[in-house]
C-alpha cells in the first residue's frame, strides 16, 4: 500500500526542516518506506477535508490504506513499529525508547513552543524584552537536565531510536537561538543526527519543495 | 513482577488528582493491575537516586522487575500495550487511540502549560493582566478544535481508550480556570471519564495520600 503523508506547500520555516514532515520523512527514510508527498496550502488546513484527518488543522498527516493517522508523534511510532530500524528488538529497551519519544514532545518540547510563542506572536508585545530572559531559563532547565543524562554518550538509550530521531528533531528547532550551543555535547548529539544519510535525504526532500520555482 | 509507581509525597495540589501518578494509577486500575507506591519528597525528586530513572526529576516513575519508565505517556502507554482495557485489538484502530494520546501531550497540553506557567509563575509580573487572556485564547484555540472534533459522541474514536483517559487527564488541568465549561461537550467529555469507577479508584486513592495526618 502507498503511504502518502501531507506536508506545507509552503512551509513558513521556507525549507530549513523545521516543519514536522521532516520528523516524519526521517523515520520513512531510516526504515527505508517510499512514501508520496501531498502538498497542502495554508487555506486548505482549516478545510473540512483536511480536518477529518487533523482536527487541529495541522501537517503532516500519514494515510496508507484504510488508515488515516495525525499527530507527528504517533505517525513516526506507527512507522516504527511497523519496519525494523528505529526501535529495539527487547522490550524493555523498546519500552525505554518510548519513553524518549514523549519526553521530547511533553518534557522537552513544551517550552521550547513557550519561546517560539514568545518569539513569534509576542515579539511587539512591551512585555518581551523582560520576559525573554525568563522563558529562556526555563528551556534551559530542560537542556541540562538532558545534557546531564546524555553525558558522553552518543544517542539516548544504546542504539540510535525513534527517541532520538523526536529529540533531535525537538532540539533542532532552538538551534538559531544559540541555547543550543550552551550546551556541547546537546549540539554535538544533534549534529550526529543531521550527519545520518536518512536526516540528510529527509531534509533534501524537504528543501527541493520549498525551493522550487 | 510487582508494579511500584512513584509519586509525591505530598502533591502541591493538596490531592486534587491532578499531580501525573493519577494518570498512571488510572491505566492500571483500568486494566486490573495491582501495584505499589513508592513517595518521593521534593527533595528526593532531584537526588541521584529519582534522577537515574527520570532524568528531569519528575514523578510518576513505572518499575517492574528489570524496566525502570518515566513520562507518563510512555508509562500509560506500556501499560496499555501490556494488558488489554485501553486500546483495541484492531491495528489500524490502536494506532488512531494513541494519535490521540500524542494529541493530548502535543497538542492540547502545551498551551494549558504556558498558561499553568503564567498562573504560577508569572502571577506578580507587571505583564501578567494583559498577557493573560493572549495565554487563554491560545487555549481556547485547542479546545474549539477538540470540541468541533467530538462533537455529540461518546469518547474520540470508538470506545474509551488511553487516547481518553490522557485527554480527559490534561482537560482536568483547566477546570477551575472556567475555560473548560465554554465547551459544554468537553466539560461533559471530562465528566463521564471522572465517573469511570477505575477513575473514582485512582483519584480516592491519591487523596487518601494526600490527606493523610
Amino acid at each position: 500500500m502507498t503511504i502518502t503523508i501531507t506536508a506545507f506547500d509552503r512551509s513558513p520555516d521556507g525549507g530549513r526542516g523545521l516543519s514536522r514532515d521532516t520528523r516524519v520523512r526521517w523515520a520513512l527514510e531510516e526504515t527505508d518506506q517510499p512514501y508520496e508527498v501531498r502538498l497542502v496550502t495554508f487555506k486548505a488546513l482549516k478545510e473540512s477535508g483536511h480536518l477529518a484527518v487533523n482536527p487541529f488543522g495541522q501537517i503532516p498527516t500519514y494515510e496508507e490504506g484504510d488508515l488515516a493517522l495525525f499527530e507527528t508523534g504517533a505517525i513516526v511510532l506507527h512507522i516504527a513499529q511497523q519496519h525494523s530500524g528505529l526501535l529495539p528488538a527487547d522490550g524493555n529497551a523498546r519500552a525505554r525508547a518510548i519513553a524518549w519519544m514523549f519526553a521530547a514532545v511533553n518534557s522537552v518540547e513544551p517550552p521550547i513552543l513557550e519561546f517560539a510563542n514568545a518569539k513569534l506572536l509576542e515579539s511587539d508585545r512591551p512585555w518581551n524584552d523582560e520576559r525573554m530572559p525568563i522563558v529562556m531559563e526555563r528551556v534551559r532547565g530542560r537542556l541540562r537536565q538532558l545534557s546531564v543524562r546524555l553525558g558522553v554518550a552518543e544517542w539516548l538509550d544504546g542504539a540510535f531510536s525513534a527517541g532520538d530521531l523526536m529529540m533531535v528533531s525537538v532540539l533542532l528547532r532552538i538551534r538559531t537561538s544559540g541555547l543550543l550551543d550552551e550546551f556541547r555535547n546537546l549540539a554535538d548529539y544533534v549534529a550526529r543526527g543531521e550527519a545520518r544519510p536518512a536526516y540528510k535525504r529527509a531534509f533534501a526532500a524537504q528543501l527541493a519543495i520549498n525551493t522550487r520555482a
